[in-house]
């Protein structure tokens, strides 16, 4: 599903890097995950909107408190579909795709500005993620929704997706992540989640991986075999039991092999919007 | 409830007023009222914001509705309470509704400025505009909540109400409003729905009233006595039976009585913000 | 995607039919189709339960109003969608289908037991309704949740189908219904929504084909050819713009012809539950 | 607001009595408490039923694990307000809480029913529990659904409760629950969680509290007056960080006080209905 040009042939060295992570994903009386904690080690927060995840409380204290931390925000857009977490395949008609996701990064990005800290970019969440990794027309109304509202915003996803096509063919910032705790097949796609092993669970192997991927620019696939691996972000998940042990174990490593943990999108950088 | 301040001791004559209604209602796949026939009669509309009605479709079509017809949109911010449609008391945490109102505000304003046409005011819808009447510190949050996002808009309810006092102690404009379909008491209140003359229903009468509010600055009570209104805009609902046959009639009684209809902020005013 | 034997290949006549109709469809102050009238007219109402649409309010009511009509009651359970209606294909994980429909079937059972007026079956509503067409699995799970619960139930679908083939499988009772108000494909199967001439709304063409499946067990297909139509039901649809003026043209030629509309239940039949 | 005979003037010694906790409160991937763990502790479970938390497959899975442990199941009835989790004071039209409450207990009732471990009595959640202390309207709308569905169902709720005036008076069974871990006033009433002694959290003091409530029939009162104290049913709550080691620390000080938990209602009482 992935074309070739999206991974390098050769690895490139890199001296920084943004750990990006899922947040925000309370409702109402509901929690999930330890967003204080993860806060404090990861560079970027995607923050839920209210379709999925989320709710105007629970995105205006996630905000505040990545404003605190200097972490960079961006708005999780994902399906109207609280009962399944945005993580079941819905059929939404285009038309309503594009409102969809234009009301959610309006909203985050409206709450942001409150407080004085914009939004930097947009990253899909769940079942919509996975449905811009090939299906173009899905992709361009995203891409669309970002171009309409705020230009200045970028799109983050997986390198060689639709999404990432359609950016660039619409003039929008690309930005793409890796998965620290996810095993990849040898085209670079990810395994299932239905696989045994799709997920990597060990802080250590966690942490050795993240710090290959951005020294190396490489991972091991789950055959084995070496591939390369291109990313501006890593994300890691904030949901599972032991992710702040994970999160933490890849700062740590990435800190002893001199690597700079630092938002893809430079704070300093002029938003164009 | 009312403080004595809100109606003036004597009328005064007006040229033009604004009609406002309440629009953008529907929900899926409901409809409420019919919004295109209203679009064409209204000067401005109070379009729903997600909480207690709307979605992002009905929203983005309902503002390019209001764009195409010259209609000044305001953001109609209510309980999340969709199963109630706003109009039941909700105990609402003072955190969670200045969240929920700036998230609201924040959702519409992005969607309507991604389309050229920038919201103008802010209007608290049933349960919340009742409430924000006498409540004060409910008033102050949505002024506050008004203020932190956007203070280039003004907020539209009832003269007297906590409102209208933390809305000028805060320094919000605000504007106030009259019901043309609605009877009132001696003392300048709204008669309870309870009563059976709450709802005026017959079209000539009510555009009458509509005409005597505007040209005399005042209205008959159920009582019989003549009591001031001091209103920047009349209200005409869109979801009775007859919303369409009776705004045409206030329409067409004002062209007859050398009344222009015109939106309050006059959209060639610069916004603030 | 319908095996052969889900049409006759000699046409049968019949003195009776079932009307049914999709009803109970509101949502909290949101009406959908004009159920009072609708009540009048079909001999069987296919109630929602609250997942695509629907609310305790409205089911108890649309009950009441069936049992004072001698209507028999269905449970139309759909997939948990109020934002799409339930007609968005939903990727729901079996052991959630199971449990969302088991939910349905004892919440709108328990409610009209309540009234002393017993639902008689189980209508899937829009996407739920045509993925059970082809997908046995999900077919299944809807069967077994309606045996475990209330075995005396029966299904009513499309004929051919997946729930048939597994009500049948697992001893359930199983009757089947044609659409008189949309155009068949020569194999048997709907015209789909997309085309324009999937929706057949002139109310005498309706009653006419109406009369020609039950008198003939036939119908025209789209391309002009005759193809044998086995239903013990009939479905008009509640909420299109004309949807009484055709059920009462129905109902009118039905009576013309001699034929009677009764329930495919006969009331007088015990439940075995 | 609690009459006097709700609390009798001598304190009378029991040898058992029933423990019960709210549970099944998660919602979609949201979960709340360690209902595993309570479940091998509590006697009886009141079992979210989808208003203001619970969804079908928490719902079932909560039951399937209820039958699992011989723990009672009851319905745990609340507004429809996921966003407050049925906190927030509503303000529900009567005819409209009559039907959410039907609804409720007949989905939870069906299902439970199909698992064939039937629920065996009501229990009203959060807002609407403190309203029917009061509310004599509401509460004999809550019996009457009871009644109207299964008369043959307990409510369980405050003693001296307008829950409990309305129960007796149309013929509801009524049983008393008293909480462990909520300071008393000297009234009988709970102190308001806006006190900061108004929650008990140390699991040898609630567990030493509990023993006494049933051994002596008192409690210690936050002024230091013993007060008398009349319950079929010990309440801790499922969902407050230590939940699980106070339920524990009751469960082992009753034990080893000679005192049996076991449900209010007998298991091998024959239901009514």
């Amino acid at each position: 599903m992935l074309d070739e040009g999206a991974f390098r042939s050769s690895s490139t060295a890199r001296h920084s890097v943004d750990l990006n992570s899922d947040l925000g994903e309370g409702y109402g009386h509901w929690t999930m995950g330890d967003d204080q904690a993860m806060l404090a080690i990861v560079t970027s927060a995607n923050i839920a909107c209210g379709a999925h995840a989320g709710d105007p409380q629970t995105m205006l204290a996630s905000i505040r408190l990545a404003a605190q931390q200097g972490v960079a925000v961006g708005a999780h857009v994902g399906y109207r579909d609280l009962a399944g977490f945005g993580r079941r395949d819905l059929d939404v008609d285009p038309s309503h795709l594009y409102a969809d996701v234009l009301f959610q990064i309006a909203a985050i990005c409206g709450v942001a500005d409150s407080v004085g800290y914009p939004v930097r970019y947009v990253k899909p969440h769940g079942a919509l993620y996975n449905r811009v990794v090939g299906d173009a027309a899905q992709a361009r109304l995203i891409v669309q929704a970002i171009l309409d509202f705020k230009p200045g915003l970028a799109l983050l996803g997986l390198p060689g997706s639709a999404a990432q096509v359609e950016s660039e063919r619409l003039g929008l910032r690309f930005f793409s992540e890796a998965f620290v705790d996810r095993a990849y097949n040898r085209n670079g796609t990810l395994v299932s989640r239905d696989h045994p092993a799709a997920l990597i669970t060990d802080p250590p192997v966690v942490a050795a991986r993240a710090v290959g991927m951005v020294t190396e620019g490489s991972v091991t696939a789950i055959d084995g075999s070496r591939i390369s691996i291109r990313a501006d972000s890593l994300c890691v998940h904030g949901d599972s039991p032991n992710a702040v042990a994970m999160a933490l174990a890849v700062r740590r490593e990435m800190t002893a092999a001199g690597l700079a943990l630092k938002p893809f999108l430079d704070s300093s950088e002029r938003m164009s919007s």
